[in-house]
C-alpha cells in the first residue's frame, strides 16, 4: 500500500520522469516568450506608478518630468535588450551574465553577478506577487485584509506548478500572458484614440491634489536632481527580468541561440510600447497617487481607509467606462494573473542558476540534483521558501520591497557588458578578416554604450535606494557571495585529499583482520554477529563487553558458559558507567599495537518497525558507530536483525515505511 | 578543550561519581526523616486551611464541624503510619505499596498502585510549591504577580539539587525540616498558653465574616453530609507522603527495614501534634478565610484587590505579634522553605518507582539508568517537566490543585493494606507457632482495619472530588497504566523474538561470504573499502555502481580502467534518478539466488568534524545503510575516511565534539 504523502506527492507534482524525457521539455519561441518575458512585460504594471508615486512626493507639479524619466527608460531598455542579444549568442549554454564575467572578468566577480541575480530572482517573485495582489485589491477592494495570506498564497501555487516541471508550466503560462498584451495594447490604443477624438478618458483621481512631502516644495538645485533620480531608478524597475532570457537559453528549442535572441527583441519592442503607452495614458488621464493616501486632498471620506486603486486599474476605469465594465474587469484579471505568472519567471531562472552554481561547486550539491518531474526541486523549494518569509516580513508592500530590487539587476548588467567588451577585445586580436572586425566592433561599441549607461544607472540607484532598504539587498548579495566562496573553498579542499595521488599506497592490502563482536548479552542478534564475524576467517576474534554493573556481567558470563561460546570475552570495566568512551580507548589501543592492521568491529543491531518502538531502547550503539567512524583503521560492520513489528506483525519488516534503526538496548 | 556545555553541567551537577560510591550515599535517620517526612509534615501548612475553605462555603456556622473533621485525619493518620509499618518491614526492598499490591493481589493491580503514585508524586511537587510560593506572597504580598513564575523556579532548582544526588540534598533538606518543627511547636505552644492564660491571640480575619455561596444556607440532610464529607477529603492531603517512606526504605541505612519504621513513627507522632495543634489554633484564633475574597464581609477596600494571607501565615502574626514581628518572618520562612523541599520527597520518590517500573519493563529502560552522580536523572527530569507544566496549567493555584491530589495516595493506601490482609493471611497459613501466629493475627486486623477505612476514604474522596477536578487524574493514571502495559508487551515480545532456543541455528556460518562495494567515482575512500573488503577474501567481490547520469558513470568507467582496478564493475541503470531503490532490489536479487549465502555491502563513507559540513553532501549512504539494514541476510560495512576540518585541520578529527558522519556525495 502506497505511503499518504507518497499519494499527495503524485497528485500535486505528477508521476515521475525518466532522465531520458529531458530533452523533451524544450520549449518553442511562442512559449518561451511568454515564460521569461511575463517580467518586464508585466513590470508595465507598477514601473510608471512607481514613477509617479516619487515625482508627487515634491508635488503634482514635478509630474512633468514624467515623460523625460519614461523616455530615459524606454532608452535604457534599447540599449540592454540590444547588449543582451550579443550575449545569448556569444554564450549560448545559458550561465547568462555570471558565465560571461565569470569568463572574460574573473571567477570573483562573476560569483558577484551569481549573488546578485539570486537576490534578485527572489525579488522578483516578491514584487511581482505583491502587485498581482495589489490588482486583486483594486478590483475586489473587500480582499485588502488577505494580502499576505493571498501572495503567500500565490507563491504556494507557483511552486506546485514548478516542480511539476517547466513545460507543462510554460503551457499554462501561455496564454495570460498574451491576453495581458492584447488587453494592454487595445487599453492604450483606445485610450489614445479618445484623446485624439477629444473625449480624453479621466482618472478618478484626477481631481485628487497632492499634498508634497515636508522640505520637499519648491525643489531646485541638487534635492530637485535626486527627485527625479529617485523617480527614475524606481522606473528602472520595468527592465528587470531581461537577464532571465540569457539565463534560460538552454531551455529553448534548437537553434537556441537565435530563437533566444528572436524571443529577447520581441520582449523589448513590446515592453517599450506597453510601458510608454500606459505612461502617456497615465499623464492624458491625470492620474493622481501618493505613497501616503493621507496626502491626497479633495477625498471623501476618512483618508486612512482610502484603498488607492492601482495606475493600471485607474487607467482601465477610465478608458472603458467604470468599475463595473467588462473592459476594467478583463484589464485587472489580465494584469493580475501575469503579474503572478511573471514570478515564474524566477522560478525558471532561479533554480537554473544554482544548479549551475551547485555543478561549479559553489553551492550545495543538492541543487543540482533534479527532482521526480526533471525540475531543479530543492532551488525551488528554496525560492519559495524565502520569498514567503520576504513577503510576510514587508507585509507584500510593492513600494517597500522595490527599494530592494534593481540594485542587482543592473550590478549583473554592468559586470556582464563590460564583460562582452573584454569578449570582443579578444576576438578582435584573434581575427584580421576585415568582415568579422568590422562586426566585432559594432557588437563592442553596443556592449561598451551598454557596460557605461548600465553603470551610470547602478551608480544613481546605490545613492539613491541604499538607505531607503537596498543596503539589506547589497547586505545578503554579500553575504551570500562569501558564503559561496566557502562552499568552494570546502569542496576544493574535499576532492584534493580525497584524490587518489598513488594508487598502490591506497590498494594496499592490510596486514591482518583483525575482529571484535560488541556483545551486551547473549540473544539471537549476538549469535549471529559473532557466526558473520567468523565467516570473514580474521586473523583474531574476540568479543567484548562493557561491564556497567556486577550483575549483567555475570549473567553476561554464565550465559557465555551456557552457550559453549569459544570466542574469548574482553571485559572493559567502566565505573563511570559509560559505554562508549571504553569501548573507543580499547579500540584506539589495539590499533597502536598493530598500526598496520585493520580493525573490524561488528556491532549486532536490531531494526524495529516504528519509530516510536526506538524511544523503549537505549541508543548506545548508534552513538558508539558513530563514534567508531571517527576512529582511524576501523571497520564498522552492522549485522541487523528485523524484528517483526509489533502492530503488523505478519507484514515484512523490510517494507516498513517510517523505519529506523537502532543498537542493542 | 572542555566543551561549554560539560563545564556548565558539571558546575550544576558537580563531578562524575564511580558506580563503587553508592553504598556511600545511604542516609542515617535522622537525614531520612526531614527527606522522606517534609511532606506529610509540611502539609500542616495547608490542610486546616483546605478544610476551613470547605466548611466556610456553608458559612461560618459550619467551622464547628473543623475538630470533629480534624479527629477524624488525626485517627486516619495513625491507622495508615500503623499500616506502613507493617509494610516497610515485610517488604523492605523498596517496592512500597506497588510491590506489595504486585505480589499479594497481581501485577495488573500492581500496576493501578504504580500509575496513582506516579500521579501523585507530581501533584505532591506541585500543590507543595504553590503552598510554598503562597507563604511567600503572604509575607511578601508584592510578589503576588510573579506566583507561577516563583512556582517554576523552585522546580528547577529542586531538579538541579536532585541531579546532584541524593544524600548532599539531604543534608542540605535536613535544618529547615527541623526549624519548621521546632517553629510550629514553639507557635501552637505560646498560643495555647496564651489562651490558657486569657490572652488568647485573634487572627487578623478574625473580624470578617462570610456570604455563603448561593445554595449553600441552612444545609441539612445530604448537603449537610457532602459538605463535612468535601471538608474532610480536604484535610485529608496531611496523609499524602506517608507511602514516600516506604518507597525509599533502600535509601535507608542498615537495618534499613527497623529504620525505616522508626522515621514513620516518628514522622506521625510529629504530624499528629503539629497538624491537631494548628487546628486548635486557628479555632481559637477565630482565622476566617474563603475560596473567594469577596464572599469576606467587613473588608476594608476593594475585595477583588485582597490577597488573603495563609492560615499559618495568620496564626504565626496572630501569636507573635503583627506582621512585622520576628516570629512571623521566622514562621513564613520556615513553613516556605519546608513545603518547597518537601516537593524534593517526590522528587526521592519518582526517580525511585520509576526505575523499578523500569525494571520490570514497564517503562523505558533509560529510566533505571543511574546518571553521573548516581541519581536516576530520567525521571528527576520527567518529573520536573510535567510539574512546571502542570504549575502554568493551573496558575500555581492550590486549592485547583489540591481536588487533583488525594484519589491516587488513597488508591494506594487501600490496595497495599487489602494485598497485606492476603500476605498475613498466606503467612498464618505457612506457621503453625502459636506465638508467631498471634503476632500475625494483630498484623492482619492493624491492616485489615487500614484497608477498610482508607477505602472508605477513597470513596468518600471519588464521590466529593471527581467533578471538582480528579477526573483529570483518574483518566491520566488510566492512560498511564495503559502505556505501562503496551510498553511491557513490547519487551515481552521483542525478548522472547531474541532469546536463542536452539543455539546451533544460531551459530551455524553462512555457506558463502559475497561482497559488494559501493562505489560513485573512484577516490581514496573508494581504494580503501575495495582494498578492506578483499582482505576478508570473500567468495565473490564485485563494485556496484547506479547510474543516474551517463557522464558521471562515463567517468567512473575511465577511471577504472585508468587505475588497473581488477573488480567487476555492475553498473545498474536509474532511469528515474534514485539510488536507494535500485541498489536495494539488486541486493535482494542476490540474496535469493543464494538464500544460504551472508552478504557484505561495504560503503565507503567519509566523516566531517562540523555538523553543517554534512550539508554540503548528499546523504545517499545514509539513507541506504538504514534501508538495507531492512533487507535480511545483510551485513552493512561502514569504511569510513576521516576528513580533516577544514577549521583545525591540525586537531585529530577522532575527538571533533559535534562530529557526525555522511556518505560519499
Amino acid at each position: 500500500m502506497p505511503k499518504v504523502t507518497d499519494v499527495l506527492k503524485r497528485l500535486v507534482i505528477g508521476r515521475a520522469r525518466r532522465s531520458e524525457e529531458l530533452t523533451e521539455t524544450l520549449l518553442p519561441k511562442r512559449i518561451a516568450l511568454p515564460i521569461f518575458a511575463s517580467d518586464p512585460l508585466s513590470s508595465v504594471a507598477y514601473a510608471t506608478q512607481e514613477i509617479l508615486l516619487v515625482l508627487t512626493l515634491g508635488g503634482l507639479a514635478y509630474l512633468h518630468f514624467t515623460p523625460w524619466i519614461a523616455a530615459a527608460v524606454v532608452a535604457l531598455m534599447a540599449v540592454v535588450v540590444l547588449s543582451y542579444r550579443q550575449v545569448v549568442q556569444a554564450y549560448p549554454s545559458g550561465g547568462g551574465s555570471y558565465e560571461v564575467v565569470s569568463t572574460n572578468i574573473g571567477p570573483r566577480a562573476g560569483l558577484v553577478v551569481a549573488a546578485s541575480l539570486l537576490v534578485d530572482y527572489v525579488m522578483t517573485v516578491a514584487v511581482s506577487v505583491a502587485s498581482g495582489v495589489d490588482n486583486i485589491i483594486s478590483a475586489l477592494p473587500s480582499l485588502a485584509a488577505h494580502r499576505v495570506l493571498m501572495a503567500v498564497g500565490f507563491v504556494v501555487l507557483l511552486t506546485a506548478m514548478n516542480l511539476r516541471g517547466v513545460r507543462e508550466s510554460g503551457r499554462l503560462f501561455a496564454a495570460p500572458t498574451y491576453l495581458f498584451i492584447g488587453g494592454v495594447l487595445i487599453m492604450v490604443g483606445t485610450g489614445l484614440l479618445r484623446y485624439l477624438l477629444g473625449d480624453a478618458p479621466v482618472a478618478e483621481s484626477a481631481a485628487y491634489g497632492v499634498t508634497p512631502k515636508e522640505g520637499n516644495t519648491q525643489l531646485a538645485g541638487l534635492a530637485l536632481t535626486m527627485l527625479v533620480l529617485r523617480a527614475f531608478s524606481s522606473g528602472c524597475t520595468a527592465l528587470t527580468g531581461v537577464e532571465a532570457v540569457s539565463n534560460g537559453v538552454p531551455a529553448f528549442r534548437r537553434p537556441k541561440a537565435r530563437n533566444a535572441a528572436t524571443t529577447l527583441a520581441v520582449m523589448g519592442a513590446l515592453a517599450v510600447v506597453m510601458f510608454a503607452g500606459v505612461t502617456v495614458l497615465a499623464l492624458v488621464a491625470d492620474v493622481h497617487v501618493a505613497q501616503d493616501p493621507c496626502r491626497l486632498t479633495g477625498l471623501a471620506g476618512d483618508c486612512h481607509g482610502h484603498s488607492q486603486r492601482t495606475v493600471i486599474a485607474q487607467l482601465a476605469a477610465a478608458v472603458f467606462g467604470g468599475h463595473d465594465s467588462v473592459g476594467f474587469y478583463y484589464i485587472q484579471a489580465a494584469t493580475a494573473l501575469v503579474l503572478v505568472l511573471a514570478a515564474n519567471t524566477a522560478f525558471n531562472g532561479f533554480p537554473l542558476l544554482c544548479s549551475i552554481l551547485a555543478q561549479n561547486s559553489y553551492l550545495p550539491r543538492q541543487l543540482h540534483k533534479r527532482g521526480d518531474r526533471l525540475a531543479f526541486s530543492n532551488g525551488i523549494l528554496a525560492l519559495a521558501l524565502v520569498t514567503c518569509l520576504l513577503l510576510w516580513g514587508y507585509d507584500a508592500n510593492v513600494t517597500s520591497l522595490i527599494h530592494l530590487y534593481i540594485l542587482g539587476v543592473f550590478t549583473s548588467f554592468t559586470l556582464s557588458q563590460t564583460g562582452m567588451v573584454r569578449h570582443w577585445n579578444r576576438e578582435l586580436r584573434a581575427t584580421t578578416e576585415p568582415a568579422r572586425r568590422r562586426r566585432h566592433h559594432v557588437s563592442r561599441a553596443v556592449n561598451a554604450t551598454g557596460a557605461v549607461v548600465t553603470g551610470l544607472v547602478l551608480v544613481i540607484v546605490l545613492a539613491t535606494k541604499f538607505t531607503e532598504g537596498a543596503w539589506l539587498a547589497v547586505l545578503v548579495a554579500a553575504l551570500l557571495w562569501q558564503l559561496m566562496r566557502s562552499i568552494r573553498r570546502h569542496y576544493d579542499r574535499f576532492a584534493a585529499e580525497l584524490a587518489v595521488a598513488d594508487p598502490e599506497t591506497e590498494r594496499r592490502l592490510p596486514s591482518r583482520v583483525l575482529a571484535i563482536v560488541l556483545v551486551s548479552t547473549v540473544r539471537k542478534p549476538t549469535l549471529r554477529a559473532l557466526a558473520y564475524a567468523r565467516s570473514f576467517h580474521p586473523a583474531e576474534l574476540e568479543a567484548l563487553t562493557v561491564a556497567v554493573d556486577a550483575a549483567s556481567l555475570e549473567r553476561l558470563e554464565r550465559q557465555w558458559e551456557e552457550f559453549e561460546i569459544d570466542v574469548p570475552l574482553k571485559v572493559l570495566q567502566s565505573p563511570y558507567r559509560e559505554i562508549t568512551r571504553p569501548v573507543v580507548e580499547y579500540v584506539r589501543s589495539v590499533r597502536r599495537a598493530g598500526p598496520r592492521d585493520v580493525l573490524a568491529v561488528f556491532i549486532p543491531e536490531y531494526v524495529v518497525g516504528h519509530w516510536w518502538e526506538n524511544l523503549l531502547h537505549n541508543q548506545t550503539a548508534l552513538w558508539l558507530k558513530s563514534r567508531l567512524l571517527f576512529t582511524p583503521g576501523v571497520m564498522v560492520v552492522s549485522v541487523p536483525w528485523q524484528l517483526t513489528s509489533s502492530a503488523r506483525a505478519d507484514r515484512p519488516a523490510a517494507r516498513a515505511p517510517g523505519a529506523s534503526r537502532r543498537g542493542e538496548p
